[in-house]
């Protein structure tokens, strides 16, 4: 009756290593009044993961150490001393990195729906954080209308895919994907249906950036920050929206990032830069979720899962966001047994 | 009958100097049909006009060698062919830097108000450009609201000074001044009635904004752009708005800036960083022309114009506002005679 559990060792300077982590073995916890006891099936690996290990200001606290590492993902209840949960539902929330954990007032879970026809991995991606993050930043922060030129960095990521697609369906002038490598942007174009890819590995990103939008960018949907994002600025047309939902190229800096240079474009064409979390909209999630499994059950929302079998294997799944090594949304994969009905 | 202009020798490399523009004569323009001759009184010396010395993308084409230095300004009515002006209205417009100029349909002026007991540097400084930006920016943009902390770059300048006063009467919480030396420092607070004034040439602005505003900012009014921007995002608070206003710290910076290193701050906070340019509110001037001039007459507005005499200072007046030589609104007088009723 143990309880496997990733814990933070030490901060990480750049990429996480063999260094921040500990496999540690605990007691299954107890399931107390009011409260269920969950087996962790899946984990959500998202880069917001990597900023919670700095020890620096963030939206939330930074994980502390010896904690186990703070992460959202899906089980089962296997006990339950409440109401709300019934044995055998399969639960979203803060299950963190480890096998067990405890859903009670404390840490709420969501009863994931069944009978949609919709597995696991497809529910924890485009239903999940990722999509719902796709939907809100796109449609209420980027104020999207039809008609838009959108640029979207991180393109062939979880996130990046699904605005694309959201886009297009809602009548975008023009979809254009900023990813990196040759087949990523095929990707982007081929399974995903933008109208363009620009590979950030090559030159002069900006000049391209112009060339694919002469008339300039409408909404510039931002997963990465830095350099990509000021090639972007350089390019906004008249009351642009820039979206900044991630700067993933800043999260494991080793060095001060040059900065942004051309911030002075907001000026010039009256753009607004806005920030926001998914959990802002956490009242509204259900709106993005309808509009999202809808288009995943007519067919018209591409998407897919880069599964990790093991949660030993939960740190080189986080590795895998930076290095790029991943294609789609990523997901370890604790229990198998763990499924959506 | 001759008409003195300054115009545009050559594109400056950092601030203005003797080989930039030129001082020459041409003949006094002629008032044609629809139109009406104006002779100019005095000049608005805003930072904008040094951006549009380079030959770089703005809100407005840049100014082409050779061709007379654009500006805004007043002047009076000498001569009309059309019903829309009569000798001797004093008229507000983009009389460029010159002493004769022509309104008509290709460059349309507003008649001032007489009557209010506001002379015509009072008139240029507070219900000119300057104040009217400081207005929207304020209300509109920065969306402020009783309650908020508000912090203003330049603020020793016509529309910093403005910013503060006009979040004070509103019931700003607290309204932070950041200015250039102990002297316009002392003057934001005693003079214009901020809370307090940070010094941005000493050390370590960032920490000092942090003890000025431990909550953090609500509202970031920026006219300077570059570090002082970087450290007040550092310091912002929850769902904050920057009110991109101007860059003057970047206008005629010799070489790349460093850039903006905090932006990711917009994510953890939900911030909202945005540019304007005073004209997008051209429909509504009225609106802020008439708070403005009830705080002058009110007494409730300080206010302070630094007049340089002469149409061939106006190039040293420009530099003075980069090297934080004015004090107030910096204005040209081209002709004495000129005044409003």
């Amino acid at each position: 009756m143990i309880n496997r559990q990733i814990t933070l060792a030490q901060r990480p300077v750049g990429n996480v290593d063999e260094s921040t982590t500990s496999l540690v073995e605990n007691p299954r916890p107890e399931c107390g009044p009011g409260q269920a006891l969950v087996k962790v099936g899946i984990l959500s690996i998202d880069p917001t993961i990597r900023t919670w290990m700095n020890d620096a200001p963030g939206y939330l606290p930074p994980i502390g150490i010896g904690d186990v590492i703070r992460s959202s993902g899906a089980g089962v209840v296997v006990e339950s001393n409440t109401s709300r949960y019934t044995p055998g539902d399969v639960v979203f929330g803060m299950t963190n990195w480890q096998e067990w954990v405890v859903a009670g007032e404390e840490n709420k879970f969501s009863v994931l729906p069944t009978g949609m026809g919709l597995d696991l991995p497809t529910v924890m991606n485009v239903l999940g954080v990722t999509g719902i993050t796709a939907f809100f930043g796109l449609m209420e922060v980027g104020q999207f209308k039809e008609g838009d030129v959108v640029v979207v960095s991180g393109a062939a990521g979880a996130t990046g895919s699904v605005v694309g697609q959201i886009a297009k369906a809602r009548g975008a002038k023009k979809v254009i994907g900023i990813a990196g490598g040759p087949e990523k942007c095929a990707e982007v174009v081929e399974k995903y249906g933008f109208d363009e890819c620009l590979d950030y590995r090559e030159s002069n990103l900006a000049r391209r950036l112009h060339e694919a939008c002469p008339k300039g960018i409408d909404v510039y949907f931002d997963n990465v920050g830095g350099e990509i994002l000021d090639a972007a600025l350089s390019n906004i047309a008249m009351h642009a929206r820039i979206v900044l939902c991630g700067a993933i190229s800043q999260y494991n800096a080793m060095e001060k990032p040059q900065g942004l240079a051309n911030t002075t474009m907001l000026i010039m064409r009256r753009g607004r830069m806005e920030g926001f979390i998914v959990l802002d909209f956490a009242d509204r999630f259900a709106e993005a979720q309808m509009e999202l499994a809808g288009m995943v059950l007519n067919g018209t929302l591409a998407h897919q899962e880069h599964l990790v079998r093991g949660l030993e294997h939960a740190p080189d799944a986080l590795n895998l966001l930076f290095t790029g090594g991943n294609h789609g949304k990523t997901l370890v994969v604790v229990d198998e047994s763990v499924q959506l009905a």
